[in-house]
């Protein structure tokens, strides 16, 4: 990253660059972020930026609450680091993990992310609720049905108005009843596995907001905003959609289907991917029995509790046996629908190698 | 049902029966009911039952509320009637809505059922929230993970041994997190549409869980046991539960999958059907467009999104107008993720009649 404006920013080396040198967009070598097992490393955690990352220092980083509040304010980091938190392992993916397959079926107007868009770490943070009663909100209502989130102005190379951030800064909003539900567990995290925020993954502070897709967990946070309208951000309405087939960028421009609420994505949808073997694996010769391994997660807080692969196309499955480390959170007392789980779960079968070497591809499915 | 113990039930005579005379368990003809619109009359809506129909009368019904509760008591309907009541519409779905065409690929060991194995009406009853809080219950807990819910004693044929209500009855069991959340809007009915209820659709009370399916919606309710344990209710661990494929019955029962808890069904999948036009219906000469209708529902509180029909058998897709007419449930200040929706929805689109009578088949999905 020496040229970029970056070049401050350490790495690691085996980081796969998915847009170039800058902005920094990488995924892990998956096999390499999935031996960690259910906790990730910091530094082959998933990192998404849409510009350089900003300088901040946590001295005079301040966060500012407020928009339709009674009493706004503005906290620094180690103000912010004294009230009540929370620490939980939480699954960060982007909207648009494993888009490198999907694309090779129909271009999106998505990168060509590969299955590594991931990251299972301990975040430690204030509840944003907590943030929000300190500002006198404790419930939604007129005027205060929504909280735009954005990060510092001048982050971003162009202008992107609205009413949350002005010129330049990256922004999204979540409804009000999400993120006053303890039962969500929306954060302002300052720690990840237990150290200050990595530039590239936030710091001083970022949203965290379990069960969504990344791109709504605003880094940098700057700013929090109650409003009575969803974010105005450009990438609030223009990223993180799934229109329907036949509508593309441009149409979606032209007929305003960037601003139709039942198209974007928050929670996330059930996905995973296989891990071992990797692509292109050579099976030795002598190998009489082999362990193929995948992860699998799923949003809103849903249980993954079906893990099965084929090597027939689909005609018959195979159960595989899957390790949901996390104790469910919210499940006190009960192990039903509101027992949530914000991360992801491995799942692996031990198969005769020779269904391996006889199969034409291995396919997975899971369910939650 | 005139040499049946079903003879003095008054019932529509348009109902598909699909299980011979008894046990009565009918849907109505699909364009018959999705034709009344968003509320279904309540002689059309979906039956099913596992015995006779249980003569029970208004005055002398009781619930009792025992297990591990501080205050136990039981309650006639009269009071019942007097307590908070909260009424709103919420779809009724067999969770084998469907499963004839399921059948049709693979042989399930559940019964045919059409696509009209679904009722959207109103429901008025008390929460079960604030029967437990009588109880002093206001939170879960060890020995109170559980809310067990069961019909009549003798009302099943043969006997099915459980904790939650003996001998031959019907019986499920939700957890308490579930029982105790207000956005979850789980009532004892004792009204549908505005009439008491009807003696298939479980007079004098029902229980009312929206958002899952029928099964867990115990009829006839005699008891309410807080437990720390899962009913042991046959029904409740032999029926509803998808199992991955390869396990049949013989096989559940043989390696106990029944009672493994990943396989239980509670809340709904997404699902729907086209109605219009019918099977076999023949579109005459001059018709020059054409409005095929269809309708979709999801569970847990989970929105509809998007409709959409292809007659290339998924090669493109149109998509179809949305008609949700309920006023979620829940969504106070809030157009976000817990603005809960419990009806189903209807949907349509107008095409060249042309279109239609080129095409092999037409596909229908939907998203939530």
């Amino acid at each position: 990253d020496a040229k970029t404006p970056d070049a401050w920013v350490q790495r690691h080396p085996s980081l796969i660059r998915l847009t170039g040198k800058h902005p920094f967009n990488v995924e892990a070598p998956p096999a390499e972020i999935y031996d960690y097992g259910f906790i990730s490393p910091v530094n082959l955690h998933i990192v998404r930026n849409h510009g350089a990352v900003p300088k901040l220092d946590w001295d005079t980083h301040r966060i500012e609450i407020s928009g339709n509040v009674p009493n706004p304010y503005s906290i620094g980091m180690d103000e912010l680091t004294q009230m009540p938190s929370d620490c939980f392992p939480c699954l960060v993916v982007c909207a648009g993990n494993r888009r490198k397959e999907q694309n090779m079926i129909k271009k999106s107007i998505g990168f060509n992310w590969g299955p590594a868009a991931v990251g299972n770490t301990y975040w430690k943070g204030v509840p944003l609720r907590i943030i929000l009663n300190r500002a006198g909100i404790y419930k939604p209502g007129p005027g205060r049905r929504f909280v735009c989130l954005a990060g510092p102005e001048g982050e971003l190379p162009k202008s992107y108005d609205g009413q949350d951030g002005g010129p330049g800064s990256y922004g999204t909003s979540i409804d009000m009843e999400t993120a006053l539900d303890p039962t969500c567990d929306v954060i302002v995290a300052y720690e990840q596995n237990g150290d200050r925020l990595h530039p590239d993954h936030g710091y001083p502070c970022r949203v965290l907001i379990p069960g969504y897709i990344g791109g709504r967990m605003i880094k940098f946070l700057c700013k929090i905003i109650v409003t009575d309208e969803e974010s105005k951000n450009f990438y609030h309405f223009n990223d993180n959609r799934v229109l329907p087939v036949g509508v593309d960028a441009e149409k979606a421009t032209a007929e305003g289907w960037w601003f139709k609420p039942e198209y974007i994505i928050n929670n996330l949808n059930i996905n995973g991917a296989i891990i071992h073997p990797q692509h292109e694996e050579t099976l030795h010769a002598p190998m009489k029995k082999y362990t193929i391994k995948g992860y699998a997660y799923s949003g809103g807080g849903r249980k993954v509790i079906r893990a099965e692969v084929s090597f027939d196309q689909g005609q018959s499955w195979k159960l595989a046996n899957i390790n949901v480390r996390e104790k469910p959170r919210w499940a006190a007392g009960s192990s039903g629908d509101k027992a949530k789980h914000w991360c992801w779960c491995h799942w692996e079968i031990e198969v005769d190698a020779d269904e391996i070497r006889g199969a034409n591809e291995i396919c997975f499915r899971a369910f939650d």
